[in-house]
C-alpha cells in the first residue's frame, strides 16, 4: 500500500507538467477506484470491483485518504467526475472488511480517516461532477461533495448501512444532507432509512438534471464538464474553493462529533449483546 | 495512571428507577399537559385544557420549562410523541394570563422562560415525533422541534398572536421556521401571518406524512415511534442529540435577541398609546 | 445609581426632521436612482438610466454604497420598494465603465465598495420589498436582500456578467442565492448561468408571489406595503433587523474573501492573456 | 391590530411567592450542597460532605443537574457565591460511586448530565462569584461558570481526576479554562497536571483578587455581592446574560463531543486491559 | 469568454480626486470632531468640545455614524490617528443630550446607531492608531477600535457612564474589552467600574506602549504612523481588514443584542420609579 | 437489526504495520526535514538544510503538505518534537526559490499548499512540542500549531518576511499568533516586525517554559514526551484533537482568504512598480 517513491520526479523542475498522456502513479494505486484522464484535464474516478459495482471495504475507507488527497494536489487534473460501475453508484459495503468497530482503539482509526477523508475531498480545487449511476445507499456523503448531481431516472438515494448495523449515522452523511435538503428532510431519511429517488432528489434541490439511462448520464456528465472547462483557469478554481468552503467547515465542526457518537453506539452493541 | 475499574459499582445502585407501569410524579404535575407511557417507553405529551383544546396561558409558558426538563431527565422515556387535543394542535391563548408583557420588569421573566424551554426542548435526548391534529398558531416552535412531523390533512401552521398583539415574533419562532423552510418562506409567513397548509408544510420540507385524519395520524405517530424503538438505545439517543444540535445552537445564539427585541415592541406600545 | 430622567430632553430638538411632503436632497443626489415617496413612508427606489432600464456602471457601484447609507439613516421611510424601470429589474453593465478590473490596486476600491454596499443594505430597518418587473441578471444580490420578493410573469434571475467576464462571482451573489435556494441549486445557477424563471423561483421558495404583469406587480407592491404598515413601528423595524441578521453575517463572513478572488480571477486574465 | 393592555393581569397572581424569609424546598434537597439566602437575596452555595469539604459522587453528578435549574428559576435569588467547606473548594472524589464510566450504556448518561449542568449553571441570570476557599482540583468548571473569581492565597487549581484516571478532560473544563486563560496556557494546564496557584491565577487574569485567608476570603465575597445589588434588577440580571452568553455557547458546541470522546477513552482502557 | 481589457477606462475618470491640500469637506462637518490630515495621509481625528476635553452628546452620537463612514469612504486617507483635546481621551457626558434613553421609541434611534457607527469605525481600511491622552471613560470602545493602541502614563480606562446610569453596558464596550483583556478581566472592569491604568492595560496586553507625556504621546503616534506609511498600500489596506474582521464579526453578533437589553434596563428603571 | 459482529476480522490483518524499528520510508523523503523516531514512538522532526539551519525554499512549501500528511497517518507516531537545527528554529528563507508570488497563476498553488500544510499539520492526532533552539521568524505559524512550546533562553519570535517583502501576512501567521497572545498585541507584533523574546513570550502565555541552552531544551522536550507517552493511547491522540480543534476551525475560517489577500498585495507591488 506504499507508494514508490523512485519513480518520483520533482514537482515544477523544469517545469514540464505531466502531461495527460502520461498517467500519473496514483491512476493505479488504488484497488477500488479507476482512474482516467482526457487529454483536456477532466478526471474520471470510477468506483469499481472486479470491473463491476463496487463492494466497499476497509481498505477502501483508508485508502481513499491518500487517494483523494493525491487527486486534490495534481494541478493538472482540471474537472472530476465522480461515477461508479455497473448498476450501482456505491452501494454495497464488506462489513467484517471494516474491522472490529465496536473496539474503540480500532475505531479510533476510523475516526480519524472518516474526517480526513471529507476534508480532503473538500480540498479538490475544481469543480466534481456526481454521476449517480444507480443507487448510492453507501457512504453517500462522497457524492454529495460534488457541485452538481446528475443521475439516471431509476437511481436513488438511501443510508442503508448504518441503521442496518444498529449505528449513528454521523461520518458526515448527516451534514452533507442536510446542507442539501435541510434538517427535517434529513432527519426522516435517516430515521426510517428512506429512499429518495432521482426524482424526488431532483424536487428537494440537490440533483441537477434527471437522465434517461446510463449512456446518457456520462455523455452528459462529460458535456456539463467540458462546459466548465470553458471557465478560466483559476476561476474555476476558485468557484469550487469558495462554493464548498461553508460545507467543509459544517463537516470540521459536525463530523469529529458525529463518528465518536457512531463509535460508541457500536461498542454499545458488544456491551449490550453480552449482558443479553 | 490507570483507573481500578474494580471497584466501580453501578451509579444509584440502591434506587430503583420508576419502571413504566409505575408513573413518574410529573405526569400529573402540569395542569395543560396530558402526559402517558407505554410500556414501551413511547411517552405521549397532549396539549390540553379541560379535556378540550389547550388554552395556552402565561402558567403554561412558565410550566413547560420544568415539565420538559424533567421528561428529559427520565430514562424511561424511550420516543416521544407530541400533540394537542381536540381539533388544535396550539391554536388558543389566552392573552390577559400572561400578565403585562408591556412591563419589562415582568417581561423579564417571560425573556428567561422563552429561552429556557426551548433549551430545554432540545435537551431531550429521545426523538419527537409531532402530530399535528389540527392548527398550530400558537407557539408553533414546540411543533418544530420534533425530529419527524407528520399532520392531518386540514392542519394549518400560522403565526397568529404576536402580530395580532402587534409585537415582535422574537421567541424562536423565527428560528425554527426558518431552519424549517427557509428564510425568505420564513419572512412572508410572519410578516403577512400566512396560513401554510399541511400540504404546503410538506412541500416545502418540514412536514414528512400528511394523513387523511387524527385517527390516522395517532396510528401513524405509533407506527414511527414502534419503528424507532426497533433502534438501539444509544444509537436512538445519540441521533436525536445529534440531529437536534445545529437547531439548539441556533436558538442560542437568537432567542435571547429575539425575546429582548418582542419585549421592546411590547413596551413601546404602551408608550406610544399612552402619547396619542 | 439612578438616573435623573427629568432633565432629559429631545435628541436634536431644534434640528426639524425632513418631514415626507420636503424631500430630502438625497433623493435627486443619485443618478442612476429614482426615488421617491408616498405621504405615509413608502419610500420606492427605481434603478433607472434615462427614464428607461437601468445600465449599470461603475460609478453606481460607488453611488450606491451611500445611497443606501443614506436611505437607512432617513426614519422617515417605513417600507421600502426597490424595483427597476422599464422591462429590466437590474440586466445590463457598461462593462469599461467598471474601470480596470484586472488592475488589483483599481480592483481593492471595488473590494471595499461591493462589501459596504451590502451592509448598508442590510443595515436599512425597515422591510424591504422587491418587485422584480423584468430580468434580474446584474447584482441580483441586491434584491435579494429583500425580505419580500414578488415578480412578474416573465421575469427571470440569472447571473450573467460574471462568467462573462471569465470572473469568479464572489460579490455577495454566492452569499444571498445560497440563502435563498440552497447550496446545490446555487452552484448549478452559478456554474451553468442557469436563467432562473420567476415560476421556478417561487418553487424554489425564494419568490412569494408572481403577478401576471408589470401594472399588477406594482399594485401589489403597494399593498403589500401597506399592509406591513399596519405592523407599528418598532416591531416593524425589528421584524426586519432579526430576519436580516443571519443574512448579514453570512455577508461579513464571505463577501470579503469571495471579492479577493473574483480581483485574483481577473488579474489572472490579463497575466494569463499576456503569456498567450 | 393594537393589543387590549387593560386586560392583562399579573402572571400567577393567586401563587405567592416565596419570600427570602420562607426557604424554598430546594435549599434543603441536594446532599452535598449547603444552601442558604440573605434577606437581600445574596444565595450562597456551598459544596459540603458532613459539614467538612465535599467527596463529589456519581449523585452529586446527577444532582446538581436539578440543583442549578431549581436555582435558576427562583428569582427571589438576586446574586450567588460559590464556595467549598473547610479547606477546600472542591478536591475529592469517590471514584467508585461514579458507577462503570468503562460502560458505554452508563456513560450516556453522564454524557447528558454533564452537559445540562453546565447549560444549567449557565442560566442563572444574577451574577455568580466563586469563593475560592482550597483547592479546586475537580470539575473546577463549575468555579469558571462564574462572573467574579476570588481567592484564598494558598488555594490553586489543577484538573486531578482526568489523567489520574487515564481519560480525556472533555467535560466542559477544556472550554472554561481556553476562555479563562487562554489555548496554550490550557493545553500545558492539562496535559501536565499542572497545578496553577492562586496568584498565578491572578495574573494569567481569571482570579480577580487573592484574599489572606478564608474569613477575608467570604467577608469580600459578600462586600462584592453586596455591592452588585446596587445594580438595578433587570440591569443585573441582564449583565449576567450579557457576560455568559459566548462561554455558553462554547460550552454548547465543546461539551458534547468532549465528554462522547472521554467516554470512548475511558471504554478503551477496559477493552485494552483485557487484552493486556 | 474572455473579457476585452482594452475597452476599459479608469472609474471616474473625469471627477478628480481630492488631493490632501484640498481639505475633503466633512473635515469641518462635525461639531466635537476637528480633523486634519498631514500632506503623506496621515489623518488625525481629535474629540474635542470647545477647544477642550469633548463633552460628549446625543448629537455626537448621531453625527459619528456618518462621519466614520465619510472617513473610510476617502482613499486619501492612508492612516488614522484618534486622539482627545486637552487632558481627556473621552470622559464626560451630557447626559440629558441622549435624549429619553427610557422611551423605547426613542432608544430604537441610538440602538441602530450604536450598531452602525461600530460597523462603519470597522470599515475604515487603513491601520488606526487610538492615542490615548487621558482618561477614556466613556465609549471606549472607540479607543478599542484602533489596532496599536498608546497611552500616556497618567491616562486610564473605566466604563463610566452605563453602571452610573444604572443599564446595560451593552453597546459594544462589552464586546471589544473581552476581545482586549480576556473574559473574566471583562466582567470585573464592568461589574465593578474598575479603573485600568495604561501600566495595566500594558500588562493585560491591550496597550502597545505607554508615553510619559501628551507631547511624548502625540510624536511617538505620529512616528508609528509614519513606520506603517512605509508599508505598501494595498498591504497595509489589507492588514488592517484582515485584522478587523473578527472583531467586526464579534460586533455584528453581539452589539444588536447588548443595545437591546441596554435600552430595557433604561425603561425598566422608569417603569420602577413610578411603582415606587 | 444488530449487526453480526462475528464475523468482523481486524482491519487489514496481513498487512504487518511498520514497527518503530524500520523506518518508514517518508522519513527520508523530504529535503529539508531530519524525521527520527525512539523505539516508544517518540517522534522528532527537525528543520535541516545541509545539516546546519534550513534555508526555507518553494519546494519545503510544497513538500511540508504531503510530509505532514504522511506524519498525520502513521500510527506509530505517538508524540511529535518539532525543532530546528544548529542556531535557528526557522529564519532564513531563499526568496527566488518562491517563484512569482507576483503572478496570481503561480500564487494559486502556493494558495492552496498553505492552507493545506495548516490542515494537515493540525490532523495530527498526537501531542505536538514545539522546541524553540533559535529564532522563529519565518512561517512561525508552524511552531504554533503545537500543543506545548518550550523555547531557549535567547530564542525569539518574528514575522520577517512578509512585510520584507512588502506583502500581507495572511498565510495563518495572523491566525495563530491572535489565538496564543490575543488580537491587539498580534497586531502590534505584525504592524511593526516585532521581536518577541523567549521570556517575553512566556509571559504572553505562549511559551510554557524557557530553557538556559539547547541541550537543557532537547532533553526537557524528550522528558516532557516521555511524560505524555504516560497518558493512554486513544486519551492522548483524543486531548491533542479536541486541543486543536478549534485553531483548526479558525485557520479553515481565515487562511484562504489571508492568502488570497496576500497574493493580491504581491502582484500590486509590480502593478505598481511598473507605473512608476
Amino acid at each position: 500500500m506504499r507508494r514508490n517513491i523512485e519513480g518520483c520526479v520533482m514537482l515544477e523542475k523544469d517545469q514540464p507538467v505531466d502531461t495527460s498522456s502520461k498517467e500519473p502513479e496514483y491512476f493505479h494505486k488504488f484497488e477500488h477506484l479507476k482512474i482516467t484522464r482526457t487529454e483536456n484535464g477532466i478526471l474520471e474516478v470510477r468506483f469499481i470491483t472486479n470491473d463491476g459495482p463496487i463492494v466497499f471495504t476497509g481498505k477502501d475507507h483508508h485508502d481513499f485518504v491518500e487517494a483523494f488527497s493525491q487527486i486534490a494536489q495534481d494541478r493538472d487534473n482540471k474537472v472530476m467526475i465522480l461515477t461508479g460501475s455497473g448498476d450501482d453508484f456505491l452501494a454495497q459495503i464488506d462489513g467484517p472488511s471494516l474491522g472490529d468497530i465496536t473496539d474503540p482503539g480500532e475505531w479510533d482509526r476510523t475516526w480519524w480517516e472518516g474526517q480526513q477523508v471529507l476534508q480532503n475531498l473538500t480540498s479538490i480545487s475544481v469543480p466534481v461532477i456526481a454521476a449517480i449511476n444507480g443507487p448510492a445507499t453507501v457512504h453517500s456523503e462522497y457524492a454529495l461533495i460534488a457541485d452538481i448531481i446528475i443521475a439516471v431516472e431509476d437511481s436513488y438515494f438511501q443510508d442503508y448501512p448504518h441503521l442496518t448495523f444498529g449505528i449513528v449515522p454521523g461520518d458526515g452523511v448527516q451534514t452533507v444532507w442536510a446542507s442539501a435538503i435541510g434538517a427535517y428532510r434529513t432527519k426522516y431519511f435517516h430515521y426510517t432509512q428512506q429512499k429518495i429517488s432521482a426524482r424526488e432528489a431532483q424536487a428537494f434541490g440537490v440533483v441537477a438534471e434527471v437522465l434517461p439511462n446510463k449512456e446518457a448520464l456520462m455523455k452528459r456528465a462529460y458535456e456539463v464538464a467540458t462546459n466548465l472547462l470553458n471557465i478560466p483557469e483559476l476561476t474555476r478554481r476558485h468557484m469550487r474553493m469558495m462554493f464548498v468552503a461553508p460545507l467543509r467547515k459544517a463537516l470540521l465542526e459536525q463530523v469529529g462529533y458525529g463518528l465518536a457518537v457512531e463509535g460508541i453506539s457500536a461498542t454499545d452493541l458488544r456491551m449490550t449483546a453480552k449482558k443479553e
